[in-house]
């Protein structure tokens, strides 16, 4: 089959062919229809530091994807032929204690697909049957293949209290966007955005955000206490990774409200912890990955009632040989979520519009 | 000053000149705008079981209102003359253990406005300061006059988790249907109203509800299996009081859900325990009042957002001269929530559109 | 090998001689060194309605027991020979939606060990690898063997707040019992116990309770506010599965108070659901089983802190031949939690200190 | 009446003759019997960058105490002449956001006892009747006094899951002495306690550490993996400040894990938030004050009811004459707690045990 390879310890990554995947007694095949490129897949496409340190070349990478089960292992269960699925990309062991307590989501043994096994940037990939989630019917395959990271907007928003609250959400790439989604969608407002790039801005407005931030240009946390009548947010949800927005959301958090942690800072940094968290009676959470599968369900019925709608945060359809260009526009930030299109499916129009209003 | 009486004890009401109230050196005097008609004041005027023995005639009754602060006791602190606000109805006593410990809609001495002591219908009425909720800018006098009963509904469904949840919602007078259009906003879905009333369950689905259950021809519990691909309603918010529902939200319910029961049956009523509740591991939730203030805070995040809008169900805005109207509409159920002009103010139209409008 | 066999749709139950069960690819052959006797193995042995509609004999019944890893299916994780393990009784599908939820103690289509399938009083059982928890060193052989229904005593108990609370215990059997200690290792007090039978109550005072009623001479609601300074049971803990009990406890409880049931009631029954449930604002919860895995993790850092020791509740230790007479005692409440010795070990002492001292 | 007081901006105190309190209307006259000496007081006392910052001298400091209601206002309610209280130290406005929702230990305009307003070293003091709490029968003095840095404790314990979780306590001062004994009390085990000083690690075992370590000479994270069997500390109670001991708690802490930060660093610091926050999914709280006043009857039920005991942390009583050579003792890290005795109670005899058993 084809594949979009990580083959060596270097920048870039190319298409090969290689073996199809045999599934394991307890895994599937799925044949991949679409497939978003994650923040995760340009670290590994630039080979940064993180990616030196945890990825193996040659490796496929690429795990935000739906597809259809074309093969089943023999004790495969809760899947059957020709479902289409999207996929839990945590490979949990099942037996830690932290899977045993029901943290499934921070097992210490975790493999994640496309990371620390192969992932779906190919025709084909093996996956345990139970990380599949049979999609919806009419949901589009654009939204489901970005199932994944909506699904971590989803566990962010929803890890605590959100209804009836404002809500700050500092950065507003993919997952940032789909989480002034999410937060509107459950009841949060007045819902402010904070981003420096002003594509992104506009794309959160669009998705739903009552107020937006240029935090180049202006005082977050005044602007923040501005829109909230001057009680601050009762909830931050940092997306960015970057320090500065940290401390932004602190400030701008009213006392003993929530911070959510989901944006991955590259560096330790300084932090006025007595100032920011405990004279403040803040809670930080971090976040990673999706509640097994609690999380799962709970996006599933979002976006069957109609209560959330993506679509405003996918803004790119293209065919996978375009990936060059797809991690281009990602990095320079000209992009919400890209989805691409695998081999052996039509190629894509380009028209997200028209493809998503299957959804 | 004019006042709704409940003069004798004995079916009816009267209006009657009686004094202006003097504020306590806690209180406020509000001049009231709009009084909204609540299931209680039926019951009073009605002179029910439950009215015999609580009330003491002559009360002025009526506890959902709107008004201008006209005057302030002299330790009246958190509000200023001028202020247009809606009121917490449950007096607390503030030192009782339940007080306390931040339970003050249950506190063990409550007085309630116009149960326990003078209500609203009438052209003034003292409250305590703190009980003030200072409305927002733009909203109509119709929806501020629901606030009260608007928050047992936020009340309720925000007992627990809702975003991502089924819901069904068992009953659909004002308050039913107040919890469907909060439930909605907070991200519920689908969401399924029962009723045994037409007219009602035409409002259910106006406000919001995905399907709607005629309870008198259908079989609520399967419905609600159906409408949630046989999973049973994450959620049951209990809204009519009646045995027969309560059981059915039991039976419609999933395995460790949440039921949350507002509605008061009259009397006590056989129950399968084991079977519904405790096989089950149900959690069954007793809801009484708001609390103070997290509810009204949220409510107000959730109506000035514009996530929540109850107008829908506001469906009458009379005179309060009309009170026996108004009365009899709600017993037969040909109404949602209605809504009173009192003196002093110029006669309503009877066009609830159009007023709802500034809201 | 030899076990206790409900052989016929009777009352009683007869030893014999049946094939060594194999495991399944995913589970474990398990020896077993102790049985403890449950209630519902007494509803067994009388043949009573449920039993009627839920057993199909021949079965081997008995699921509360410790014992030694002694054969592995090819596919089974996370034990090995030679560890001796208690087990989770609750063998859960793991692929309904309540499982993906986390919610495998609710399964939809979960099978009992001694109830669905075959249990333990017997040589030798076969269990899902998943369901075993190696039990830690230097607990005793009759401890491990009540981990099951000790952790149906600590779902309970933890099932909402409990630390600096006053708790009510309605019910002293072997579970009621273990809720005491639990409750009492956890930091509720004041502890106020209630039961019918005098040899129970004495029980309970020996394992921790601060106050203990017996309901047929006293008002446990009036007790419990005087053992409180008036103020009521902030947790009623109801193991007794009597209506009465119910009631009392819902009369005891403070307003918003947490009132847990796992004692089931026969037969559907009359409640005050208004008066009792809805203007307190109670919650009521139903427990089934034990949270898989975080209550075996909790109850296992209890014992081996030695924050709990629930020896005193395991009064008898007997030959596995004994049945009849073990039955006898729990019959007539004569007894705490009885442990068999099944064939194989060295005959018990009926020295159950020394036994126990182990732990 | 006489005072200890900051009479000046630069290090010490001082003791005055100063005008009695008079009450406000909602405020009590309290006698001090016994008060206890805060960190806070030590950097008052030593003139540090934050008093320089905060307070405003002259100022009568120290807020730790119990005593006597001598006088009431006009409108103090909940308690009476005679009453032996302790105090909530913090002076919440009622009126702001915050204590609206129920959050007045976070209050925006809070006003604190010997901080903002005048404190409990003298022979009276003035505070809030509300702010009172009568003190149960047979409560030594000495462990009244110190109820208040004792609610901090049972705050920071009970902020998230306890019973059965195995915990760390970073830093053995009087406030973390006071978290090994609520939680031990609490059913947390294996409880590890870490600090720098041994006498107060001797101090921390005898109050029910299980585990103690010399964070001077081990790998707290190593040796709080070792005591939990590998899987690090459930729960985290950091009581230090120290920066240091912050980042091994985040690196002895499981997945998913809870930190509750009580202790204050003295400047911002370096913190890799990627790796020991969000990839590991822990939750951090910042820890502010009581819950008012949930914390209060918390502690007073885990008090009464005998399931904690705090006196081994209550290493010395002496007359308020010798302040100096109380500071200097908790500045070098020789002393637990300290409690003081004003003037007008006869002279303590410094055997504590003896006083103290009165509890």
């Amino acid at each position: 089959m084809k594949a979009l390879v990580k083959s060596r310890p270097a920048p870039g990554a190319e298409i090969l062919t290689v073996p199809d995947p045999t599934p394991a007694p307890d895994e599937v095949i799925i044949k991949v229809r679409r497939v978003a490129v994650c923040g995760t897949d340009l670290h590994i496409y630039g080979w940064d530091r993180w990616s030196q340190g945890r990825i193996k070349p040659p490796l496929i990478f690429g795990h935000e994807f739906v597809g259809e089960v074309v093969a089943l292992g023999v004790r495969a269960e809760g899947v059957k032929l020709g479902d289409v699925v999207a996929c839990e990309t945590h490979v949990a062991c099942g037996v830690c204690h932290l899977c045993r307590r029901g943290l499934m989501h921070v097992c210490e043994r975790v493999q994640i697909l496309g990371v620390d096994r192969s992932g779906a940037y190919a025709e084909f990939v093996a996956v345990p049957a139970r990380n599949c989630w049979p999609i919806p019917d009419g949901m589009s395959l654009e939204v489901a293949s970005a199932l994944e990271p909506l699904g971590n907007a989803v566990h962010t928003v929803l890890a605590g209290e959100i209804a009836g609250c404002s809500a700050l959400v500092t950065g507003c790439g993919p997952i940032g966007l789909f989480s002034i989604a999410v937060a509107r969608a459950c009841g949060a407002g007045p819902i402010v955005a904070s981003d420096v790039n002003p594509y992104r801005l506009e794309l959160a407005k669009k998705i739903g955000a009552d107020v937006v931030i240029d935090a180049k240009k202006e005082d977050v946390a005044a602007r923040t206490r501005e829109a909230t009548d001057g009680r601050g947010a009762d909830v931050v949800l940092e997306m960015s990774g970057h320090p500065s927005a940290i401390r932004q959301g602190l400030q701008a958090i009213r006392n003993a409200g929530r911070m959510s942690l989901l944006g991955l800072p590259s560096d330790p940094f300084e932090l006025d912890v007595t100032g920011l968290i405990i004279f403040k009676g803040v809670t930080v959470q971090g976040i990673n990955g999706r509640l097994m599968f609690q999380t799962w369900r709970q996006m599933n019925e979002l976006l069957t009632s109609g209560r959330l709608d993506i679509r405003p945060a996918l803004t790119h359809v293209m065919a996978i040989e375009d990936y060059a260009q797809a991690m281009e526009q990602l990095k320079n930030g000209s992009a919400g979520k890209i989805v691409l299109i695998p081999w052996g499916e039509k190629a894509g129009t380009g028209k997200l519009e028209a493809a998503a209003g299957r959804a």
